[in-house]
């Protein structure tokens, strides 16, 4: 560096956006939905509450670098973990709590959590993880009142360990790479891995969800992640609130659709984030008109494709979803379908819809590569390959793992293992899983665009597309098709149906008709089961 | 740092905004108005032009972090040279064409520039700087057809050099604290001081002018930098809007209210940001309705304070003024006076545009406090201090200038030599420059808010208030007036305008009617030509 810079280097941390929300908008903060009812808690209080939790930390022993385990549901004192934790220097790890427990253990133990802070209302869950544990020293239940009969032995209380320490503390100055938090990804086969995200890359990460462009977070915003805060981070919401000094809203265990719905109504969400799934759910509800969703202003969608056909429905209603893409190791935002200002003035209605199903454009700061057969694929809307990215909030390596390599090339980008086209608008589309994708013939089938033609049948509510074996094809496509409540459909109904839209070679010989998609923790159709429950190709049970 | 983070760390360079225009956006881009019309520049081609320019520059012998002059107004080949200049490693040197011609070529020599990029319209005023370069190699005439005339012996043709060079370039990894950019205060005594700025700093201050509680910058926008390009960085808006993929939209020499106006009209500007004087100018023809401003979204001002009067009428005419504040030091944009959301639902029209005519929050990366006689002020309202800023696009020292010191705190926040008061929201409203204070019997007051007062009397169009020394009292204020066109006005009529407003003791006992307030090369009140004028006290020229 010949001529270097003259400005001051503040390090990029989470205590950016915890300061931010304190000083600037101390009256705004967290409403989390509680047996009780609401409880409102300002950045003010939540400021105090997380340099006393930083203190309480202190004395059980928690030093920089540790991680510090969660097993709780969307709160407001999930939110005071992921600034508190980080800010002290300490690594918050969120624990699924939708993973069997033995797994949920093993996360635990590979990463080396020194203290796990639980809900009293997944106590029961947590006794089934706890015998397993083995560096786990405290146990902490975050509860309303005193210390629940079902707490274990030795645990102590979050809100007494909060009353008894003091409220003054002095954030340290900390390195911008240090570690702020970890994830693990789950849903593959074999053990899951650990992504160690840093304050810098999380602190860009609240930015870039603060542009216009992305998810566009700002002081007006009354966010309500549903996606989990043990799933990806929130997809960053918890920080970007508070940088932004917006208001955030907690669902805690009422996850159901009409928890969120009434939600949404009462606290006049403005923004709000989560798998299909739950929107999938919703659809009947919302479409009844019975609650008031006129606040919402942008409804984003992730974790899974979103089926054009829930676009359009909701469209109807007058409700807009955003698609967009990541993954744990991407912090999660790596692109969002958000149609752009030109598309707005000449695209048709519907044609605005299917952008919207696409995967969009990268975020600022991401880049976002093909790589097909034959190497970098044109963006020319049909060539296959897999989506590779690269940005300061994509992992680089997983935390001690000797899997690593295979995920990331030779020259430094990660190998996203989805499976995408590109158009010459740069919007990305993911056709499939690499390891979801059906190769017919020596033609790639893929199963996502499937599965979207068939959720466009009015009588179904969810499918899901796998590859069988065949002797003449190698691989055929099969569809595991949910009909929608009190619908009975045929195959040849369905078959006529799609001959309309796909090429005739796509069509399924085989379809199930069942009673549901088996999902991963996370709420994404989990195909390994319905793989191995078809292994040889038939319907035979 | 026990525990690092495990993601990669991509420097933070304004490569990301070259790129992402270029890959994302190649039919969007720049127009500049020029004798010959509006002429348009994608992304696309910028991007082609840049590598080329940067083969050129590599031709020409400059190397990574030799400084680049450029002389020249806002423009399209002012932009290529804001994007490839710094991406290629080298710094670009903005040179204030307002400037003395010895000061222009003083600063040259202090930042020590190898090169200098001229604007055909600007070789008249350049002729007086060149002959007194002492480190300028090269000059490089920027204009449409073939070397004009008036080009110094042994100048280079822009689209000379150009065209003659490759279109291919790979541009470096650069070290995001390597300096991108330069620039110097001037208005002050003495030497101007220079800035250096770096990558880190540049695409930081980019990010967060696109959040939507900052400057909002999106790829819907059309953006138009009424400030100049040899200005604080255009407010950062070239680097902005390249990253957001907006369209850009340069006045070139055409800097008069009605070429201004004209411009938003016909390219449907959404976004602005200049002085106050640009919109002070072109309040009467606004006024007058015949030119559609109506694509106008946001108008910032910023560079002096915004009279509320001013606010007012424009207000009255639907165009929201925003007040930004911030210096060459600061990137330059440190605050932004957007109501809150809570404002908005609750105040008045009045209430609202008072709180436009202050200076705002500070943006999401900068912190500041208000530093009193008595240490850190309190957010009352009302406890004066200066203003002092600390932020990853805050200055800390300048460049080879033994003044730094002074400017600096020794715990390390930037001395703006602002003064202000901050009220309860946070919201900062400079009260004055620590030097244009008047202290009268011991008491504070205000230049600003005198100002202020008088220019919201109907008859006069500009007034700038100094300290004029009183034995009795130290010091007391005295008005410099200029009535507006075509009225007359006393200074009876406007004492007894002001008594109602202000404390008695506030009211100038000296009031001088001037055909116009000084300014200094960037439009601001240049009070120091007053103060000379009048320095004696009395009104005797």
């Amino acid at each position: 560096m010949t001529f270097p810079g003259l400005m001051m280097q503040q390090p990029l941390t989470l205590r950016l956006c915890l300061e931010r929300a304190e000083t600037l908008f101390p009256d705004r903060g967290a409403t989390t939905k509680t047996p009780g009812g609401m409880v409102r808690t300002t950045y003010g209080q939540i400021g105090e509450r997380c340099r006393r939790l930083a203190n309480a930390l202190t004395t059980l022993g928690i030093e920089p670098g540790d991680r510090v385990g969660s097993f709780a549901w969307n709160s407001t004192r999930h939110l005071e973990l992921y600034l508190g934790v980080p800010c002290m220097g300490a690594v918050l790890h969120t624990l699924n709590i939708r993973l069997h427990p033995e797994q949920v253990a093993w996360i635990a133990n590979h990463a080396e959590d020194k203290i796990v802070f639980v809900d009293e209302s997944l106590l029961p869950v947590f006794a089934q993880v706890a015998p397993h544990l083995t560096t786990v020293k405290h146990i902490v239940v975050m509860a309303d009142g005193p210390l629940p009969p079902a707490a274990p032995d030795g645990a102590l209380s979050y809100e007494d360990l909060l009353a008894a320490a003091s409220p003054s503390y002095a954030w340290p100055d900390l390195d911008e790479n240090a570690a702020c938090a970890m994830a693990y990804t789950s849903g593959t086969t074999g053990n899951p891995k650990g992504v160690v995200y840093s304050h810098r890359a999380m602190t860009l990460h609240a930015f870039m969800s603060c542009m216009v462009d992305s998810n566009g977070i700002g002081e007006a915003d009354v966010c309500l992640p549903i996606v989990p805060m043990f799933h990806a981070n929130a997809w960053g919401i918890p920080w970007a609130a508070a940088l932004a000094g917006a208001n955030i809203v907690f669902p805690a265990q009422y996850m159901t659709p009409p928890d969120i719905l009434s939600l949404i109504e009462s606290e006049r969400v403005t923004f709000t984030a989560g798998v299909p799934t739950i929107w999938i759910g919703a659809l009947p509800e919302v479409q009844k008109g019975t609650c008031d969703l006129s606040s919402l202003q942008r409804v984003v969608i992730g974790g899974a494709a979103v089926p054009l056909s829930l676009i359009k429905a909701y469209d109807d209603l007058g409700i807009r979803i955003l698609q967009g893409w990541g993954m744990t190791e991407t912090g999660p935002l790596a692109s969002l379908s958000r149609p752009l200002s030109t598309m707005d003035a000449t695209m048709s209605r519907e044609e605005l819809q299917t952008v919207r199903a696409k995967q969009g454009l990268p975020v600022a700061g991401v880049e976002l590569r093909i790589m097909g057969e034959d190497g970098v694929a044109p963006w020319d809307g049909k060539t296959f390959g897999e989506v590779q990215v690269r940005g300061n909030w994509v992992a680089r390596t997983y935390y001690n793992d000797e899997r690593s390599p295979e995920s990331w090339t030779e020259d430094g980008w990660l190998r996203t293992g989805d499976v995408a086209i590109v158009d010459a608008t740069g919007f990305v589309q993911l056709v499939d899983r690499t390891k979801d994708l059906v190769k017919s013939g020596g033609e790639w089938i893929s199963s996502v665009d499937l599965e979207n033609a068939i959720m466009g049948h009015p009588k179904v509510a969810e499918a899901a597309v796998i590859a069988i074996p065949d002797e003449k094809w190698s691989e055929r496509p099969m569809a595991c098709v949910v009909p929608k409540p009190g619908e009975t459909l045929t195959s040849d109904e369905l078959i006529a149906h799609l001959s309309g839209i796909l090429p005739k070679w796509w069509l399924p010989e085989t379809i199930a008709f069942i009673d549901e998609v088996p999902k991963t923790s996370v709420g994404k159709f989990d195909k390994k089961v319905l793989r191995a429950r078809y292994a040889d190709g038939t319907l035979a049970p």
